[in-house]
């Protein structure tokens, strides 16, 4: 079970503070959820995560339904023990998953068919499966079934696949009813369409859900249309509910999507970045293997208080990316999800400041 | 500058236990040094080094040499700041890097050119240069430039290699000489043959250094032929300086040597077994991969103290391995250094028990 409570909105926006309350501890809102795919955030262990202040994180499904699948989590004690994380998990449907495999899925009426990206082996979700997968897994947090759909995208399928994603919300709903488990989120689509948007909002919330999940945004489109869909849903979507923007993202959309009264991000950029050898700042980001670094002393950030930033310097880590020693991923990682920790903490405090 | 007291020598071997006082540090013997080759040990940061009990690191000069090079790391405040490890580093000569190139390498009385395994540059080390690079390294300990000859080797050829190592280690000892600087070793080499490395030793030990790396064994000849060795040389030299065993070994190996009065050992086993999915055990390495380790919810060791043992089962790692996320090598290798370091603690409170 959840219980979110709404600490102080800000006279500026629909930016808002809050508290998630979960059986596994509480988050402070507005959040950022490291991605841990496969049951570890890469790179991190979990006191490395505890340290740059993470308060929840983000599995997916889809991958842990292959490896090393739900039975095996199931019979560790569930995903928090296996992967020895104490507080919450939020997990995805592998509804974006299986979209992102493109030929390789087929949506159906029930559900969706698709070919492993590992070893081709044929699997079928239904709405009710994803559901059994994560109350396998423990999840604090579970999303339902949905069809996302790439940008640009042709009206009619949008619509046919808001269609869809909102018979299968009605179906999770029902499959939950009653039972013990993972609180269950909607998920709203409907493209760049301000009318599906609000159509799909409007079916989905009138579900209603304990919170909602903002899905199909951040796959291409421009920047302000995905902000000029986060004003629509901000008028539609009910305000006493958590919403989660799946997926998003960079600096720079965070802080405009908290604007519109987003509670919850996750995205795989700030550690993918940082095994690619960038690290973040306000100014965005930078390459460390850029030869200005060579004899470069400073640490990444001198703002920052994270274990990298207060230990080693530029040369350092650049040295040991060339090298291509792991540490230079373990730290650029470290000094990633902390910035955007700091950036959210930052938000937070703003908001509460006002 | 260095100093080197005996606590107790055991009653039923040469085996001792010591206390090698370093400008960084205390190191108590028999100790094993984590391998940092590139100035990090691979995976680890230097907090995890102080958890598992490392007391001194090895690095490696003929790497450091080639990235990033001795400029940055003088310039970086040393190879202790550098790296951020503030306890006794002692690097190698390049000696042992310099002969695994082969044909990449050509001895010369003066020193050895060889070809960069990087980029194939061609660069000379003498044993002065290799001074000067460990001096700029700002190393605790330095090795001599020496002369390794592989197993099985002609007896004409490591004569001519242990004739090449005394006077280098000479040349070395002249250099040195009024300077201020990291501790020099001398290097015994002298292959598999008995009068070989008595012949070695009383020229190196000769020289009287503050201590002294024994070269050129755990190259592939059996295990009884190094004990051979070190039963002759544990009758040549001194007694009251420290003894360093270079790039062994197993545990085995170990156990064994220090009944012959060796105090220090360094080797790549254990993080290299770590990052290709094996553990140790007394029993000796098993592979995480294996099957049956799939719904194993128990620590890699029960016994063991370790952050993976006590934090993690070896269902979870197999998955973390075959997942290919680098927390399994992050977790093997802490494990397979902590047993290293459990594994000498042992030793030195067995001797003093005795």
């Amino acid at each position: 079970m959840i219980k979110f409570e709404i600490l102080k909105t800000s006279k500026k926006s629909k930016a808002r503070v809050g508290r998630l309350t979960t059986d596994h501890g509480i988050v402070e809102t507005p959040n950022f959820m490291p991605v841990g795919t496969l049951g570890t955030v890469k790179t991190m262990s979990p006191r490395d995560l505890n340290e740059i202040g993470a308060q929840i994180v983000l599995s997916n499904t889809y991958h842990l339904f292959l490896r090393p699948g739900p039975d095996i989590i199931r019979e560790a004690g569930g995903l928090h023990k296996f992967m020895n994380w104490e507080k919450p998990i939020l997990t995805d449907s592998g509804g974006f998953q299986v979209y992102s495999l493109a030929e390789r899925r087929k949506v159906k009426e029930d559900g969706v068919e698709f070919a492993s990206h590992i070893d081709g082996t044929k699997h079928f979700f239904t709405p009710e499966k994803v559901i059994d997968i994560q109350t396998a897994f423990g999840s604090d947090i579970m999303m339902p079934l949905d069809e996302c759909v790439p940008f640009p995208c042709d009206k009619k399928v949008a619509q046919d696949a808001l269609v869809r994603t909102t018979a299968w919300a009605k179906r999770s709903k029902s499959y939950v009813a009653g039972k013990e488990g993972p609180t269950l989120f909607g998920i709203v689509q409907g493209s760049t369409y301000p009318d599906l948007r609000k159509r799909s909002a409007e079916e989905i919330c009138g579900i209603d859900f304990p919170g909602y999940g903002i899905g199909g945004l951040s796959v291409g489109e421009p920047q302000e249309e995905m902000f000029g869909m986060l004003d629509v849903l901000s008028q539609v979507m009910p305000e006493d509910k958590p919403k989660h923007l799946m997926g998003v993202g960079f600096a720079s959309d965070i802080l405009g999507a908290v604007d519109f009264g987003i509670d919850l991000f996750d995205c795989v950029i700030p550690t993918r970045l940082a095994r690619h050898g960038s690290f973040l700042t306000l100014e965005g980001k930078t390459s460390i293997r850029n030869a200005r670094f060579e004899r470069d002393f400073t640490p990444i950030d001198p703002e920052c208080d994270c274990y990298a930033c207060k230990n080693f310097t530029r040369a350092y880590i650049r040295h040991l990316f060339w090298a291509r020693e792991i540490l230079s991923m373990q730290l650029l990682t470290i000094h990633n999800l902390r910035f955007f920790m700091r950036l959210l903490e930052k938000v937070r405090k703003d908001i509460l400041a006002e």
